[in-house]
Parts: C-alpha cells; sequence; structure tokens
C-alpha cells in the first residue's frame, strides 16, 4: 500500500495513552477514524478513539481482528511486545517500521546504531557481569549510569553511579537484567528536534526545542531553544540522517545533548514525543497531525513556528492548579482525561504562548 | 450549580453533526468527557464523543437517561423540539438557556427582540395570510425574503421576491409555514462576530470575519474584516448588549450587514458558528473550547488573534481537492468524517493561515 489513505480509513493506534489521545483527534481532523489496542479499561485514548479494543498484547484473535478493522498500524509507546508485531507485520503495514523499534526498544543497540551513523553518544559500555561494570566504569569513570537495556521511561529503570564503591548497588536494583553504562555528558543544554518523514522520503523538522527535566521526567519544553544557528542546522541534519538510515515513516523525538565538542544523542523515541507537545499552539500543524499524515501516505504539513511556546507538563498535583492556569492570558490547557491522580503521573499540559 | 465542572465531568450535546464533533474535541483537551444525544447513527460527532445515545427527540426515557449521565447540557443546533427541552431543563442546566432558544428558534421573535434592544435589523412583517404579504410587500418593496420563521438553515425555507407578482408562488413554497417577509439590506460587507459569554457574566468576543455567502451557504471567513475601527467596536458592543439581554452563557454567533447607516443585524445563532471555524487555527483559544469553558463555569479564555486566517468550506465534492490542499503551505485541514458526499453538504473546511 503506498497510496495514501481516503478520509474514512482506520489508523490501529497500539497503546491508549495520552499520545495515542491526541492522535486520535488529529486522525479525525482528517476525517479518518481511529482503533485503539490497549488492556486498559478507561484510557485517555479511548475517550475520543471511534473504537477501543481492549484486549491484551498476547490475545491473538484481538490482535488478528485489529489487523482487520484497520488499514495502517501506528504506536504510542516502543515498548509493544516483538510476538504482537510479529503478528501483526504480514497482516498490515506497520509505521514506523519494525526496524525503528528494534533500534530504539534496546539502549546497547541505538547506541550502536547511532555512533554507526558517525553520530555522537555519550561513553558507553554493555554490561553482562559485575567484572564488566567494573572494567566499563574504569574505561568511562564517574559519575555514571547504569541503564537497563529495555522498558526504561521517564527515569524508571536506572540507578546513579557517582563513584566505583556504589556499582554493585547499583547492579543489584537491576535485578539481572541486561543493562548498559553511560558516561555522563557535560552539556549546556538539553534540546530536542521532533522530526518527520513522510512515505515518500520527503523529511519536516520542527524547530528544536529545549528541555528541562527533573527527577528524570520532562518539565517544560521552551520554544525557540538557546542554541547557536549552526547547532539548529546540524540537529536537522543529524535527525535526517538518523530517519533516512531507518527508512522511517512518522514523527521521532530525538533528545540531544548541546556541548562545546558538538552535539551529543541521547536518545530516539519513533514516535510522537512530549518534547513536541508546543507544536499544538505554535505550528499550524502540530506533530500527532504530522504523524497521521506520515503513517497515512499524505503530503508532511506546514510545521512552522508562528509563535515563541514554553510547555510545561501537569505532573500529579500539579492538574489541581488548572483553573487558576486557565484564566491565564496566553495559556492553552491539555489535559489527558485520567481518573486519578499519582506521583510523577502526566496529567496534562499547557502551552504558553507568547503574543 | 455555579461551581466550575471538574476535569472528569461530562458535557450533554444535543446533536451530533460537526460543531457538536469539534466541541466534543475541545471538551476533551479540557479534561471533559462527552455525551452525544444524536437520532443519526455514524454521525460526526460520534466518532469523537466518549458516548453515543442514539435515540428520537420523542424517546422520553432516552433523554432522562442523558440527562442523568451528564453534568451540564449544551447543543449544537437551535431547533431542538421544544417537548425534549421541557423534559430536560428540569434535570439539568442548559446552557446557553432556554430564552435564547426560544428568541432564535423564530425569526419573528428574533427580530422582535433585537428591535427591542435598539438596534437595526432588515425591514421585517409577519406574513399570516396572502393579503398580509400583499401589504408588507407595499410597505417593505421588492426585492424582499420570505422566510419561514422556523427551521430554516443554510438558505432553506427561503423564496425571494423580486416583484409583487411573484409574491402568491413564493408562498406556496413555503407550504402554510408561519412565515415572515423581511426586506433587502444594501450591504458593503456581511461580518460576523463571535461572542462568548461565561457563567459569571464576563463577555469577550473573537475579531470579526467578514462572510462571503453563495447560494445561501457560507463559503469563506476572512480575519481580519475590511471595517472601519468604529465599526468595529459596535460589533462588540451591539454582541455584549445581546448576550447580557439574554443572561447568556455560551458561544453565540451574530451575523451583521455593514451599512453606510451602520451595522444591522442579520441573525443570531445560539451556538458555536461556521464563521468562527477560522479561531481553531488563529487563536489560542478557539470558539468551541471558548463554548466548553462558559457551559462548564470555566473561565473565558484567550481569543486574541495570532494569524491572518481565511477559512474555506468544503462543500460536496470541494472535499476531493483535499489531497492537494493538504500539500498547501499554511493550510490546516478539518475533516468532518461524514461518509457520503452530497451537494451543498458541509464535508469539512480548510484555515489558510497568514505567516
Amino acid at each position: 500500500m503506498t497510496d495514501p489513505l481516503s478520509p474514512g480509513s482506520t489508523i490501529g493506534i497500539l497503546g491508549g495513552g495520552q499520545l495515542g489521545r491526541m492522535l486520535s483527534v488529529a486522525a479525525a481532523r482528517l476525517g479518518m477514524k481511529t482503533c485503539v489496542f490497549e488492556p486498559g479499561g478507561d484510557c485517555p485514548a479511548a475517550h475520543v478513539a471511534n473504537y477501543h479494543l481492549r484486549a491484551d498484547y498476547t490475545d491473538e484473535a484481538a490482535l488478528r481482528r485489529f489487523a482487520d478493522s484497520v488499514d495502517v498500524i501506528t504506536y504510542e509507546f516502543e515498548n509493544i511486545p516483538t510476538s504482537a508485531l510479529d503478528l501483526l507485520e504480514p497482516l498490515k503495514p506497520i509505521r514506523p517500521g519494525r526496524e525503528a523499534l528494534r533500534v530504539s526498544q534496546d539502549r546497547l543497540t541505538e547506541k550502536d546504531f547511532l555512533t554507526g551513523l558517525g553520530l555522537q553518544t555519550a561513553p558507553y559500555a554493555d554490561i553482562l557481569t559485575a567484572e564488566s561494570l567494573t572494567q566499563a566504569i574504569e574505561e568511562i569513570g564517574t559519575p555514571a549510569i547504569l541503564k537497563t537495556r529495555r522498558f526504561g521511561y521517564d527515569g524508571k529503570g536506572q540507578a546513579r553511579i557517582m563513584s566505583p564503591d556504589e556499582a554493585s548497588a547499583a547492579l543489584a536494583t537491576l535485578e539481572g537484567a541486561p543493562a548498559i553504562l553511560e558516561g555522563f555528558v557535560e552539556f549546556t543544554s538539553e534540546i530536542s528536534i521532533i522530526a518527520a518523514r513522510g512515505l515518500d522520503g520527503s523529511v519536516a523538522c520542527y524547530d528544536p526545542g529545549e528541555n528541562v527535566h527533573r527527577e528524570g521526567i520532562l518539565r517544560t519544553t521552551t520554544v525557540p531553544a538557546t542554541l547557536p544557528a549552526p547547532a539548529r542546522t546540524d540537529a536537522v541534519l543529524l535527525a535526517a540522517k538518523i530517519l533516512n538510515a531507518l527508512d522511517y515513516v512518522g514523527v521521532m523525538g530525538v533528545e540531544l545533548f548541546v556541548t562545546p565538542a558538538g552535539l551529543v544523542v541521547n536518545e530516539i523515541a519513533p514516535r510522537v514525543h512530549n518534547s513536541g507537545h508546543w507544536t499544538q499552539n505554535g505550528c499550524v500543524v502540530d506533530q500527532f497531525e504530522q504523524h497521521i499524515r506520515a503513517v497515512a501516505g499524505w503530503p508532511l504539513g506546514d510545521g512552522s513556528r508562528h509563535a515563541d511556546v514554553v510547555m510545561e507538563n501537569l505532573i500529579g498535583a500539579d492538574v489541581e492548579r488548572v483553573a487558576d492556569l486557565a484564566s491565564e492570558t496566553g495559556v492553552a490547557v491539555h489535559l489527558y482525561g485520567k481518573a486519578e491522580i499519582k506521583a510523577g503521573r502526566k496529567m496534562g499540559h499547557i502551552c504558553r504562548v507568547a503574543s
């Protein structure tokens, strides 16, 4: 299938969180329907999707029904079980494709892929045993971060090692999961670039945003980022290199460290990205619609930035401030419909738009 | 109920067309759920609503179930059967209130209301018989338009009378429906003002847009309108006067003729309005969210305009141009998910945003 999907087609979305919710709304804007595959019940995406197929990722009959009812399959998180993808792949196109998932599901594979493209990453080493950790610390030094190779997000599955004597305790917290040691990168700022690649191979990037994390969770993204013009160009070229190498179709988030020695790739996410939420109020076509356009084989849309925006995540009890925030000039509110407030849970975000 | 609705509350929407669709998306953005009451099946609003209660407006049990499942009731069209409203009114707040519906459901009542506020309208007369039509034509002159008092939209239920001898044929087309004769207004342009009034009585207006109709159907709305500054102020004051007089809560569309003798009110619509669709790409908070904010008792949002926009309706086969339109710079596409293309049917719209 290489023809663009017609209005009225159905986009299948694996995962029912807030990213699926905002993808669903974007698909509706283009006249398309959505079917969300998500084991959980009252999930954010189901509120706005045409269909919610509630089943586990191991339910083969449900996965087949899902494939039958959609025209193309995309996803809102990268840790989809391989068995589910193996079943779906021959039935309907999966966009972005398997290679992007294979690379980004494993931190070691991802780092090898990125360095193989000639891009800079943090120094890293594969950790198989306590001995290899000791050796890696000798080479990379401390502080360093020990991370599980798979299934980490928002700072989970990570342990800092400030000095070599903390190594064994850090390794113990990972409970035997395959791991990677990453050296610290001295950066002046963290930015991310949200890039899209269409089915025709065309690439479009949004303006880089500057990120502030706290406790491993993104707090704010500010556009424009404080960034010299050459770094801006480097970021775009680098993102295009990654997307082209993967024959990628869809939107990708690329997190970068800005350092005196140039841009260092922190990680890539083969999906719409929290640091791209500012596009909802800063561009004619936001990252969610851009992703839907790409996976549906439509032309990429106009992602040029028309305003300065600060995106601020509402995490846990932050959402209780929403009444006050809603009355501020230039503030756009985006809530995710999550029933229960939990510490560390992303409940929504706001965009402060400069007039 | 005067406290603002919390995220997680449910907005009941009477009517399942494209306005209900875009209201539903706006409610989701504020973390609210929606229940759409609509007799039709695969309707535009149901695609993005949490619940679709499919039942007729005469189904009393269904109306009661609807009221039970929502926190506030609003609507996307003004011709809701009175019996349904009578049943719902004691059960849950209806916003905008009954008075706005009573006035706007009947062209004669509406004209009497507007002139009673000291506002200018086209010359008009109540038409009860062929004799009263003859007399009205003598007073008002020709050309004039004979309109049904109720249930007209997009040019339906109207007959032009270019000369007195066309009177009886025109009257016959209305098949005995109560009617009103309206004189022609010599205008330099048609504009509309989209105004909102919160539960606290605060009023906010969007920039007036300039409308072009063809065959009784809105084709384009352009902001900014070509309009002298005093007329802009007049439009805002006039809209506020109407909203305050009705103790209105929600968004209203007010269509105006610009004439050398000042602004003449064409008609009012107690709901979000086609001529306000440009706000989706021209403002931080669009008319749909503004309406949801108002009916939910939230503070009104920032509706200041950040871009020049031309909104263009995609009517009937226009929608087949969507692939080309989607690839144009600065074009935002909004489709309504209607399965079948019909002549005169609003299938979607685009906003051309000036950079």
